[in-house]
C-alpha cells in the first residue's frame, strides 16, 4: 500500500506538504505541486479524501442548493462561483433536489461539506435555521429568507422594479400589468414591493386584476399574459419578474399576435445573455451576475476560514436598466 | 453523543433499518421512514456519513461530470438522472469544471464516489482510461469517449443526421451548408457523417467551404452562419449539430434581414424545450432527453451493484424528425 509518507520521500517535501499540494492549497508553489503530483502519478498514489476528512474535520466541500437548475439563470450563476470557490481550494458539490424541504437536514447536515451556498431559497424555508443550528456557514445568493441575519450577496431589487415603474410612468404608460415571481422569495417580493411604490409615486395604480405570480419560468410568462390578454382591460404595458417569465410572456404575446413593443411593452428583470439575442432584444434590469455569484463564493469562504464568528454582511448589487427593443412609449 | 442505536430505540425498529431509512433506501417503507425521522429528530441525530462510508466503503454518490452547463441541454439532463439515481438510493455530485482534463485523476479518483457519468466526454479523453484503470464505474450519456466498449446511453445520431438529409434533399435544396459540433466529439462527428451520407445519396455534395464547426454553443452558429452569409455562395438550407448552434445561426439570421424559412431553411438536433418556442419553431430532430439520462443512470447503477463484472451494455435511442416551421421546400 502506497502512502502520501512515500510519496514526499520521492518528491523531496514533508508528508503534509503532500496533502496540500494534493488538494491545490495556495499555500503550496506550482512548480512543488507539479513534482508532488509527478511522484504521485509515478507511484500511482490517490490520496483518500474519506480517510483525510475524518482526521481533519475539513472537507473542503461547499454544498450548493438550486431548486430549478432549468432556469438559465442559475447556470449562469454556478460558472463563477465554481470558479471562485476553487481559487479558495475548495470544490462544489451541486443540490439540484425539486424543493427546499427534499433537501432536508439529513442530507446537507451530514458534515460531508463545510458550508452551504442558498440560491433558490424561499421566506419561510426552514433550511437556514436548520443550517444555523448545526452551525453550518452558509449564505444566501441571489435570494434571501426570513429570519436571523446572514451573510447575502442580493441584488438590491426594489430599486429595480421601481426603475421600472418610472421608465415605463415616463413612456406615458397608464394601464400597466405585472407578471411577478412567487410571493414567498424575496426577488420576486421586493421586486414588485418597488415597481408598486415607483408606479404609485407616479398616480398610477396596479389593481389586483392586472397581477399574475408564478415560478420564476417561461410558463408563468406565457400563461400570465395569455390570461392578462383575455381579461376585460388590455394593458399597454407588462414588467416581469425576471427574463424568463418575460420570454415566456415575449412568445404568447406572438402565438397572439400582440406586437412587441407597439402594441405592448415588456421589460424583464436579471439581463441574463437570452435577453441580448436578436430575436427578443429584451429591455431589461442589469446586475454583474457574475460579480453577484463571486461576492457570495467570498462571504462563504471568510465565514468558514475566520476563527472569531464575524458579524453578518450583506453585499447589495446596484442594478440599472438597459434599454433594447421591447419598451416604447405609448 | 447520541447514536443510532439511540434512534432505533425510540423509533422500536433494529439499528440498520434506521441507516437504511435515513439514507432513503428503498426497502423501507414510507411509515417506518417517517417514524425513523422523528425519533432522529427527537434526539437531534444526524447520521455521519464520513463515518458510514468507511465502515462500508460506499459512499452512495455518483459523480456527474459535465463540462458545459450554461448550454441548456445539459440542465435538461440533470433533473432525470438526479430523480432517477435518487430512486436507487444514490445522491448526485455535479462537476461543472471547464474542462475533462481539469476534472483530472484526483479530483474524482479519491474514492469519495460509487460512480461516474460522464455527459461532456471528447474522443480522446483520458478520463474513461484513468477511471476504468482505477476500476471506478462509469457511463457515457450522449457523448461517448474511444478506446474499449463501456456502458453508454446514446443517440443514434448518424440516422439523425441521415434523416435531415433526406428531408432537405426532398424539399429540393442542393446548396446546403452544416454548422456542426466539435469533431473531438461522437455527437458533432457521428451527425455530420450520417449527414454527409444522406446528403451523397442523393447525389449531393457538402463542401468545405459550406461547412463550420466549433463548441455546441450559440456562439458557434451565430459566427457560423455570419462568415457562411458572407462567402461566395448562399445556401438555402442549413444543418445544425444542435438546437443550441441552430438558435445561434437564427439570431444571425435575424440580424442580417435573412428570413427563415423563405430565404433559409434551418433544421436543428436534440429538441430542447426551446426549440418549440414560438418565436423559433425549430424544426428539428427528436428523441427522449429525460428517457436517455434514466437509462444512463440505470446502466451505472446496475454496474455498480452487480457483483460479477457485467458485459458493456450500449443502449442506442431512434431519433426522428420533428417538423415546425423554420424548414421549406427550395
Amino acid at each position: 500500500m502506497i502512502t502520501s509518507r512515500d510519496v514526499a520521500r520521492l518528491a523531496g517535501v514533508s508528508q503534509p506538504t503532500v496533502s496540500r499540494a494534493l488538494r491545490g492549497d495556495q499555500r503550496v508553489s506550482e512548480a512543488t505541486r507539479e513534482r508532488v503530483q509527478r511522484a504521485a502519478d509515478a507511484l500511482n498514489y490517490v490520496p483518500s479524501e474519506t480517510g483525510r476528512s475524518l482526521s481533519t474535520r475539513v472537507t473542503k466541500r461547499i454544498g450548493v442548493v438550486v431548486t430549478d437548475l432549468t432556469n438559465p439563470f442559475y447556470p449562469h450563476l454556478i460558472g463563477p462561483l465554481h470558479d471562485e470557490l476553487e481559487q479558495h481550494g475548495y470544490r462544489m458539490m451541486l443540490f439540484t433536489e425539486r424543493s427546499e424541504t427534499a433537501v432536508a437536514s439529513q442530507r446537507l447536515l451530514d458534515r460531508s461539506i463545510d458550508g452551504v451556498v442558498l440560491a433558490t431559497a424561499t421566506i419561510g424555508s426552514r433550511l437556514p435555521d436548520d443550517l444555523q443550528r448545526r452551525e453550518l456557514p452558509f449564505v444566501f445568493l441571489n435570494r434571501e429568507a426570513g429570519g436571523r441575519p446572514a451573510d447575502a450577496a442580493v441584488v438590491d431589487n426594489e430599486l429595480g422594479g421601481r426603475l421600472v415603474a418610472r421608465e415605463l410612468a415616463g413612456l406615458g404608460h397608464r394601464d400597466i400589468a405585472h407578471i411577478g415571481g412567487p410571493a414567498e422569495t424575496t426577488t420576486g417580493r421586493e421586486r414588485e414591493m418597488g415597481f408598486r411604490l415607483g408606479l404609485s409615486e407616479a398616480g398610477i395604480g396596479l389593481p389586483e386584476e392586472s397581477v399574475r405570480r408564478g415560478p420564476f419560468d417561461f410558463d408563468t410568462g406565457y400563461r400570465g399574459l395569455t390570461e392578462i390578454l383575455a381579461g376585460p382591460t388590455r394593458p399597454t404595458a407588462v414588467f416581469c419578474g425576471n427574463d424568463v417569465i418575460a420570454i415566456g410572456a415575449f412568445n404568447a404575446a406572438r402565438a397572439h399576435g400582440v406586437r412587441i413593443p407597439e402594441d405592448l411593452a415588456l421589460i424583464g428583470f436579471d439581463d441574463i445573455p437570452m435577453a441580448a439575442w436578436e430575436v427578443f432584444g429584451l429591455s431589461t434590469v442589469h446586475y454583474d451576475l457574475g460579480e453577484l455569484a463571486e461576492e457570495a463564493a467570498r462571504l462563504l469562504v471568510r465565514r468558514i476560514e475566520s476563527d472569531d464568528d464575524p458579524e453578518p454582511r450583506r453585499t447589495l448589487f446596484t442594478p440599472e436598466l438597459v434599454l433594447r427593443a421591447t419598451h416604447a412609449s405609448r
